[in-house]
């Protein structure tokens, strides 16, 4: 068993702190608004009276708040007291911005794994919660036993800058299918029909299909060449106007995916309509 | 087995006639461009050398070509010789579209189904391959054996716009989970990571995941009501603005995704903080 310190105790920091107690791990905690410790401390963690004292207390040091602007005045606070620490930094943020604390933690003689929660508060501590950790290989070597607490497990190497870039990769990847939901929803729902039924009976087996075909996508943006694989940008691009069309016809507007239609007339204009949808990514990053 | 008569070949029609002849129904072609006729014709179709023939030909008449404007064309070309068949539309195209065709293929004396292929070309005969059919009902139960030759075939009413419209939300919901995914590889790739891994190991499974919460969202837009499921607009409002700065930071067009952040960022501006993602639905179309 470790001894490990959460600093944050918002829903996501309540979330970790209860998962070290449910395994057994010498939990010590710090809020801000110390109220929020309270029912940690009941259920046996301990309570550290300054961030300070967080850091002393554990091996392993948990940071989960708002923005890394507080996590670099919470480590300025607690200073020295870090040193010999491994500093898990859980708190969201951008692939920079983590280096650049990874830089400060160091310089205190700590060392630091930068941690991507793909999870909300109630899945922490079930196989369903995934957390991505990229930064000191040694450190997620040797506490892989308290970091696999909170859920699946992945490191993604030394770089710090990994577990957010992925991180903020799957986001996207989310909030791109949400978008489509929002989308097939207005549209179903305007026509009047159950958007219930269709979602779960049509759509939800009809995206893990689909998405069967993300990794041969994947595959073309890697490799930069395109072949169509029996559905051409041309005819996507026909299907793609009949939906701008009916939107119009049902007073739904279609702007969540006018931006994909658009770069799909511009890859046709630019004379690769014969190729398959992948290569837009060509038209968002050259690569 | 059916007669059954198969009007455009291109890379779906080519795959419908096939899985009629693996089938063993006695199969007609017809295309434009004739020369497509010719693989198909070694594996055993007759060839029509005119859409009236093939229309002669058939019990059962599918059309399959780029747009509603071609079948409107090819429908009125032959005429009298569809008078007593079933004119089977797999063409993409509107409800409006679908009804109106509809009208004329039934003045012709001939029976209208209108059908929504949710597969790609290789998929058609397999049991992942799902065909939406909406139009006459009597047709649909006489001919049912012909029609799942291609895939698992859902009926959707007599109302022959049904079938497009479900498909075209179909096409929408994967639309977006698409443009989700185009974005999140520009990001990766961008940062010289591994597109292929992320997309097999982490976004594949992430979204299978993330799906699971899409019946909860259908049911709040059925009821118009969005409570806060852990995870409330407002601090998804926060990430997005962390991953328009990273699409920054690595030169990467963030535009797949800016019309939902644009929402987002609106409906909480318009007091709904506090609530689920599900809430903008009421931004496209007014329930
Ligand atoms: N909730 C989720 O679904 C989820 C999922 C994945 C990742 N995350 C990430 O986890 C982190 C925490 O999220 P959350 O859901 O726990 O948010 P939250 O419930 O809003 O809690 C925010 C926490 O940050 C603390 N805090 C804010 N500013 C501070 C400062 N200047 N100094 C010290 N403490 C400060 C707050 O302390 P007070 O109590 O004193 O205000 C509170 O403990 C965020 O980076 C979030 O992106 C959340
Ligand atoms: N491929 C897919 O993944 C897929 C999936 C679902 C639905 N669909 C739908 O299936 C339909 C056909 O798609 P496809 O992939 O087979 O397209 P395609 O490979 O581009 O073939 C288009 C077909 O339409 C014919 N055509 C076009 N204009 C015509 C005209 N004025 N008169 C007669 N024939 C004409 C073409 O004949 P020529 O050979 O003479 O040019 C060709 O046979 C479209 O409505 C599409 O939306 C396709």
């Amino acid at each position: 068993m470790s001894s490990v310190s959460v600093v944050g105790l918002g829903a996501m920091g309540s979330a970790l702190a209860d998962a070290l107690l449910a395994a057994g791990h010498t939990t010590t905690v710090w809020n801000r608004t110390p109220a929020k410790a309270e029912p940690l401390v009941e259920r046996g963690a301990l309570r550290a009276a300054t961030v300070t004292d967080a850091a002393t207390a554990g091996e392993v040091v948990v940071f989960c708040v708002l923005g890394y602007a507080d996590v670099h005045a919470l480590v300025d606070t607690a200073g020295a007291a870090l040193s010999g620490r491994v500093v898990v930094n859980l708190t969201n943020g951008s692939p920079q911005e983590a280096r650049e604390l990874a830089v400060k933690v160091r310089a205190l003689g700590a060392d630091y794994l930068d941690g991507g929660i793909m999870a909300v508060p109630p899945m922490i501590g079930s196989p369903q919660a995934l957390v991505l950790y990229s930064g000191s290989t040694a450190s997620f070597e040797a506490h892989r036993e308290v970091l696999q607490v909170f859920g699946r497990a992945v490191y993604l190497g030394d770089d710090p800058g990994q577990a957010p870039l992925h991180d903020l990769a799957l986001l996207t990847g989310m909030y791109g299918m949400f978008a489509g939901f929002l989308q097939s929803a207005a549209l179903v729902r305007s026509a009047g029909a159950d958007v219930e039924g269709f979602t779960t009976t049509l759509l939800v087996p009809w995206l893990a299909a689909m998405a069967g075909g993300l990794p041969q996508m994947a595959a073309e943006a890697a490799e930069g060449a395109y072949p169509a694989a029996g559905s051409n940008l041309a005819m996507q691009a026909a299907a793609v106007d009949t939906l701008a069309g009916l939107g119009r016809a049902q007073g739904v507007s279609t702007e969540l995916l006018a931006p994909l239609f658009a770069l799909m007339r511009r890859r046709v204009e630019d004379g690769h309509g014969e190729e398959g949808l992948a290569g837009l990514v060509e038209l968002l990053h050259r690569g």
